[in-house]
Protein backbone atom coordinates (compact mmCIF):
# COMPACT_ATOMS: atom_id res chain seq x y z
CA UNK A 1 0.00 0.00 0.00
CA UNK A 2 1.33 3.88 -0.47
CA UNK A 3 -0.62 6.58 0.51
CA UNK A 4 0.51 8.40 -2.74
CA UNK A 5 -1.87 11.14 -4.42
CA UNK A 6 -2.75 10.57 -7.71
CA UNK A 7 -3.56 13.23 -10.91
CA UNK A 8 -6.32 12.71 -12.67
CA UNK A 9 -6.76 14.89 -16.12
CA UNK A 10 -9.73 15.97 -17.73
CA UNK A 11 -10.69 14.32 -21.49
CA UNK A 12 -13.18 16.73 -22.19
CA UNK A 13 -15.65 18.98 -20.31
CA UNK A 14 -19.35 19.26 -20.35
CA UNK A 15 -21.53 22.17 -22.26
CA UNK A 16 -24.55 23.07 -20.34
CA UNK A 17 -26.93 25.45 -20.10
CA UNK A 18 -26.89 25.36 -16.14
CA UNK A 19 -24.54 27.83 -15.04
CA UNK A 20 -24.48 27.29 -11.08
CA UNK A 21 -25.55 24.87 -8.85
CA UNK A 22 -28.62 26.12 -7.77
CA UNK A 23 -30.13 25.13 -11.14
CA UNK A 24 -28.86 21.92 -11.05
CA UNK A 25 -31.38 18.84 -10.25
CA UNK A 26 -29.97 16.78 -7.63
CA UNK A 27 -30.10 13.34 -9.69
CA UNK A 28 -30.10 13.24 -13.80
CA UNK A 29 -33.02 11.41 -14.37
CA UNK A 30 -35.06 14.43 -12.63
CA UNK A 31 -35.78 17.26 -15.82
CA UNK A 32 -31.83 17.77 -16.73
CA UNK A 33 -32.62 19.33 -20.35
CA UNK A 34 -29.93 18.07 -22.54
CA UNK A 35 -26.15 18.87 -22.74
CA UNK A 36 -22.95 18.74 -24.66
CA UNK A 37 -19.72 16.45 -24.09
CA UNK A 38 -16.80 18.68 -25.89
CA UNK A 39 -13.73 15.89 -25.91
CA UNK A 40 -10.01 16.74 -26.53
CA UNK A 41 -9.10 15.84 -29.80
CA UNK A 42 -6.15 13.65 -28.39
CA UNK A 43 -8.61 11.42 -27.08
CA UNK A 44 -10.55 10.91 -30.14
CA UNK A 45 -9.43 7.39 -30.82
CA UNK A 46 -10.62 6.12 -27.45
CA UNK A 47 -14.09 7.41 -28.54
CA UNK A 48 -14.82 4.73 -31.83
CA UNK A 49 -17.37 2.36 -31.40
CA UNK A 50 -19.37 4.76 -29.17
CA UNK A 51 -22.86 5.13 -30.97
CA UNK A 52 -26.07 7.40 -30.95
CA UNK A 53 -28.36 5.67 -28.46
CA UNK A 54 -25.74 4.15 -26.22
CA UNK A 55 -26.39 4.67 -22.60
CA UNK A 56 -23.24 5.46 -21.10
CA UNK A 57 -21.42 5.81 -17.68
CA UNK A 58 -20.08 9.54 -17.46
CA UNK A 59 -17.40 10.07 -14.66
CA UNK A 60 -16.89 14.06 -14.34
CA UNK A 61 -14.64 15.99 -11.70
CA UNK A 62 -16.80 18.33 -9.67
CA UNK A 63 -14.60 21.46 -9.35
CA UNK A 64 -16.90 23.29 -7.36
CA UNK A 65 -17.14 20.99 -4.98
CA UNK A 66 -15.48 21.48 -1.18
CA UNK A 67 -13.16 18.47 -0.72
CA UNK A 68 -12.83 18.64 2.77
CA UNK A 69 -16.77 17.88 4.24
CA UNK A 70 -17.94 14.46 5.60
CA UNK A 71 -20.89 15.04 7.01
CA UNK A 72 -24.31 16.75 4.69
CA UNK A 73 -27.66 17.30 4.81
CA UNK A 74 -29.41 15.30 1.89
CA UNK A 75 -30.33 17.24 -1.02
CA UNK A 76 -29.43 20.69 1.18
CA UNK A 77 -32.40 20.36 3.23
CA UNK A 78 -32.05 21.30 6.93
CA UNK A 79 -34.61 19.42 7.99
CA UNK A 80 -33.24 15.90 7.11
CA UNK A 81 -31.14 14.33 9.56
CA UNK A 82 -27.41 14.65 8.45
CA UNK A 83 -25.65 12.04 6.82
CA UNK A 84 -22.27 10.71 5.96
CA UNK A 85 -20.88 12.13 2.46
CA UNK A 86 -20.33 8.46 1.06
CA UNK A 87 -23.95 7.39 1.67
CA UNK A 88 -25.30 10.00 -0.64
CA UNK A 89 -24.59 11.22 -3.59
CA UNK A 90 -23.88 14.93 -2.21
CA UNK A 91 -20.79 16.60 -4.65
CA UNK A 92 -19.20 17.81 -1.99
CA UNK A 93 -17.24 14.87 -0.65
CA UNK A 94 -12.86 14.20 -0.37
CA UNK A 95 -12.79 13.05 -3.96
CA UNK A 96 -15.67 15.36 -6.02
CA UNK A 97 -16.10 12.76 -8.91
CA UNK A 98 -19.51 12.92 -10.43
CA UNK A 99 -21.04 9.55 -11.57
CA UNK A 100 -24.10 10.12 -14.54
CA UNK A 101 -25.73 8.09 -16.58
CA UNK A 102 -26.53 9.30 -19.81
CA UNK A 103 -27.84 8.61 -23.55
CA UNK A 104 -25.76 9.89 -26.27
CA UNK A 105 -28.46 11.43 -28.78
CA UNK A 106 -26.35 12.95 -31.65
CA UNK A 107 -21.77 12.49 -32.53
CA UNK A 108 -20.45 15.26 -34.27
CA UNK A 109 -16.79 14.54 -34.19
CA UNK A 110 -15.49 14.86 -30.90
CA UNK A 111 -18.87 16.56 -29.74
CA UNK A 112 -21.11 14.30 -28.15
CA UNK A 113 -24.43 15.84 -27.55
CA UNK A 114 -26.28 13.74 -24.45
CA UNK A 115 -29.53 13.93 -22.56
CA UNK A 116 -30.04 12.91 -18.33
CA UNK A 117 -26.99 14.85 -17.43
CA UNK A 118 -27.03 17.53 -14.60
CA UNK A 119 -23.69 19.13 -14.53
CA UNK A 120 -22.73 22.28 -15.00
CA UNK A 121 -21.34 24.10 -17.78
CA UNK A 122 -17.67 23.77 -17.89
CA UNK A 123 -17.74 20.73 -15.11
CA UNK A 124 -14.36 18.57 -16.35
CA UNK A 125 -15.03 14.97 -17.95
CA UNK A 126 -12.41 12.24 -16.79
CA UNK A 127 -14.00 8.78 -18.22
CA UNK A 128 -16.85 7.31 -20.16
CA UNK A 129 -17.74 4.06 -19.60
CA UNK A 130 -20.09 1.57 -21.25
CA UNK A 131 -23.34 0.16 -19.19
CA UNK A 132 -22.55 -3.18 -18.81
CA UNK A 133 -25.25 -5.68 -20.44
CA UNK A 134 -25.55 -9.52 -20.14
CA UNK A 135 -22.81 -11.54 -19.82
CA UNK A 136 -22.27 -12.74 -23.15
CA UNK A 137 -22.10 -9.35 -25.06
CA UNK A 138 -19.08 -8.34 -23.13
CA UNK B 1 -12.76 26.28 -19.15
CA UNK B 2 -9.72 25.09 -17.41
CA UNK B 3 -7.05 22.54 -18.59
CA UNK B 4 -5.74 21.86 -15.04
CA UNK B 5 -5.24 18.73 -13.33
CA UNK B 6 -6.90 18.07 -10.08
CA UNK B 7 -5.51 15.46 -7.29
CA UNK B 8 -7.03 11.96 -6.01
CA UNK B 9 -6.48 11.02 -2.59
CA UNK B 10 -7.13 7.44 -1.28
CA UNK B 11 -9.69 6.96 1.41
CA UNK B 12 -8.95 3.57 2.02
CA UNK B 13 -7.45 0.57 0.33
CA UNK B 14 -9.00 -2.77 -1.00
CA UNK B 15 -7.53 -5.76 0.83
CA UNK B 16 -8.17 -8.73 -1.05
CA UNK B 17 -6.52 -12.33 -2.00
CA UNK B 18 -6.38 -11.34 -6.05
CA UNK B 19 -2.57 -10.07 -6.10
CA UNK B 20 -2.15 -10.15 -9.72
CA UNK B 21 -4.18 -9.01 -12.75
CA UNK B 22 -4.26 -12.33 -13.96
CA UNK B 23 -6.57 -13.39 -11.14
CA UNK B 24 -8.80 -10.69 -11.45
CA UNK B 25 -12.05 -11.71 -12.92
CA UNK B 26 -13.21 -9.25 -16.03
CA UNK B 27 -16.43 -7.62 -13.92
CA UNK B 28 -17.17 -8.06 -10.00
CA UNK B 29 -20.24 -10.19 -11.16
CA UNK B 30 -18.40 -12.61 -12.19
CA UNK B 31 -17.26 -15.04 -9.29
CA UNK B 32 -14.91 -12.48 -7.52
CA UNK B 33 -14.51 -13.74 -3.75
CA UNK B 34 -14.89 -11.50 -0.79
CA UNK B 35 -12.62 -8.49 -0.22
CA UNK B 36 -12.14 -5.86 2.66
CA UNK B 37 -11.96 -1.83 2.14
CA UNK B 38 -9.94 -0.22 4.76
CA UNK B 39 -10.38 3.21 5.41
CA UNK B 40 -8.24 5.50 6.54
CA UNK B 41 -9.74 7.00 10.23
CA UNK B 42 -10.05 10.21 9.45
CA UNK B 43 -12.90 9.25 6.87
CA UNK B 44 -15.18 7.37 9.29
CA UNK B 45 -17.44 10.07 9.67
CA UNK B 46 -18.49 10.44 6.26
CA UNK B 47 -18.88 6.57 6.22
CA UNK B 48 -21.39 6.71 9.23
CA UNK B 49 -25.24 5.68 7.84
CA UNK B 50 -23.58 2.86 5.47
CA UNK B 51 -25.09 -0.93 6.72
CA UNK B 52 -24.70 -4.40 6.11
CA UNK B 53 -26.69 -5.34 3.25
CA UNK B 54 -26.49 -2.34 1.60
CA UNK B 55 -25.38 -1.92 -2.10
CA UNK B 56 -22.89 0.60 -2.78
CA UNK B 57 -20.95 1.91 -5.58
CA UNK B 58 -17.11 1.83 -4.82
CA UNK B 59 -14.76 4.34 -7.04
CA UNK B 60 -11.14 2.62 -7.28
CA UNK B 61 -8.05 4.15 -8.69
CA UNK B 62 -6.19 1.26 -10.94
CA UNK B 63 -2.88 2.17 -10.14
CA UNK B 64 -1.18 -0.85 -12.43
CA UNK B 65 -3.25 0.85 -15.10
CA UNK B 66 -1.25 2.27 -18.36
CA UNK B 67 -2.86 5.75 -18.89
CA UNK B 68 -1.79 6.25 -22.32
CA UNK B 69 -4.05 3.49 -24.14
CA UNK B 70 -6.51 4.85 -26.32
CA UNK B 71 -7.68 1.21 -28.03
CA UNK B 72 -8.24 -2.17 -26.46
CA UNK B 73 -8.86 -5.46 -27.25
CA UNK B 74 -11.88 -6.04 -25.28
CA UNK B 75 -11.25 -8.59 -22.59
CA UNK B 76 -7.65 -8.84 -23.73
CA UNK B 77 -9.03 -11.16 -26.36
CA UNK B 78 -6.44 -10.36 -29.71
CA UNK B 79 -9.17 -12.98 -32.07
CA UNK B 80 -11.57 -9.54 -30.74
CA UNK B 81 -11.63 -6.31 -33.12
CA UNK B 82 -10.46 -3.39 -30.89
CA UNK B 83 -12.19 -0.74 -29.61
CA UNK B 84 -11.72 2.64 -27.95
CA UNK B 85 -11.22 2.21 -24.84
CA UNK B 86 -14.44 4.67 -23.74
CA UNK B 87 -16.85 1.86 -25.30
CA UNK B 88 -15.13 -0.62 -23.26
CA UNK B 89 -14.57 -1.63 -19.11
CA UNK B 90 -10.75 -2.11 -19.39
CA UNK B 91 -8.60 -0.77 -16.90
CA UNK B 92 -5.91 0.61 -18.91
CA UNK B 93 -7.45 4.05 -19.99
CA UNK B 94 -6.35 7.79 -19.49
CA UNK B 95 -8.18 8.34 -16.15
CA UNK B 96 -8.08 4.60 -14.72
CA UNK B 97 -11.06 4.66 -12.15
CA UNK B 98 -12.76 1.61 -11.64
CA UNK B 99 -16.31 1.57 -11.12
CA UNK B 100 -17.83 -1.55 -8.79
CA UNK B 101 -21.16 -1.99 -7.49
CA UNK B 102 -20.37 -4.45 -4.51
CA UNK B 103 -22.34 -5.16 -1.76
CA UNK B 104 -21.60 -4.64 2.45
CA UNK B 105 -22.02 -7.96 4.06
CA UNK B 106 -20.00 -6.93 7.44
CA UNK B 107 -18.65 -3.92 9.36
CA UNK B 108 -15.90 -3.71 12.23
CA UNK B 109 -15.02 -0.40 12.30
CA UNK B 110 -13.15 1.41 9.67
CA UNK B 111 -13.06 -2.14 7.73
CA UNK B 112 -15.93 -3.29 5.27
CA UNK B 113 -16.18 -6.60 4.27
CA UNK B 114 -17.96 -6.78 0.35
CA UNK B 115 -18.99 -9.35 -1.70
CA UNK B 116 -18.70 -8.88 -5.83
CA UNK B 117 -15.41 -7.18 -6.02
CA UNK B 118 -12.93 -7.79 -8.59
CA UNK B 119 -10.17 -5.34 -7.92
CA UNK B 120 -6.45 -6.53 -6.50
CA UNK B 121 -4.54 -6.34 -3.05
CA UNK B 122 -3.70 -2.80 -2.58
CA UNK B 123 -5.58 -1.11 -5.05
CA UNK B 124 -6.98 2.69 -3.70
CA UNK B 125 -10.38 3.71 -2.93
CA UNK B 126 -11.31 6.88 -3.90
CA UNK B 127 -14.96 7.32 -3.62
CA UNK B 128 -18.21 5.35 -1.98
CA UNK B 129 -21.70 6.35 -3.23
CA UNK B 130 -25.04 5.11 -2.30
CA UNK B 131 -27.13 3.11 -5.60
CA UNK B 132 -29.75 5.22 -6.61
CA UNK B 133 -33.46 3.74 -5.38
CA UNK B 134 -36.54 4.87 -6.71
CA UNK B 135 -37.03 9.09 -6.27
CA UNK B 136 -39.34 9.29 -3.53
CA UNK B 137 -36.80 7.50 -1.33
CA UNK B 138 -33.48 9.98 -2.02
Amino acid sequence: MTSGDYQVRPIGWVRSSLVDLTDAPKQGDEDAGPAELVFSAEFVDGLTDIEVGDSIVLLTWLDRASRDVLVVHPRDDMTRAPRGVFSTRAADRPNPIGLHRVVVTAIHGSTFTVNGLEAIDGTPILDVKPTLGPLDQR
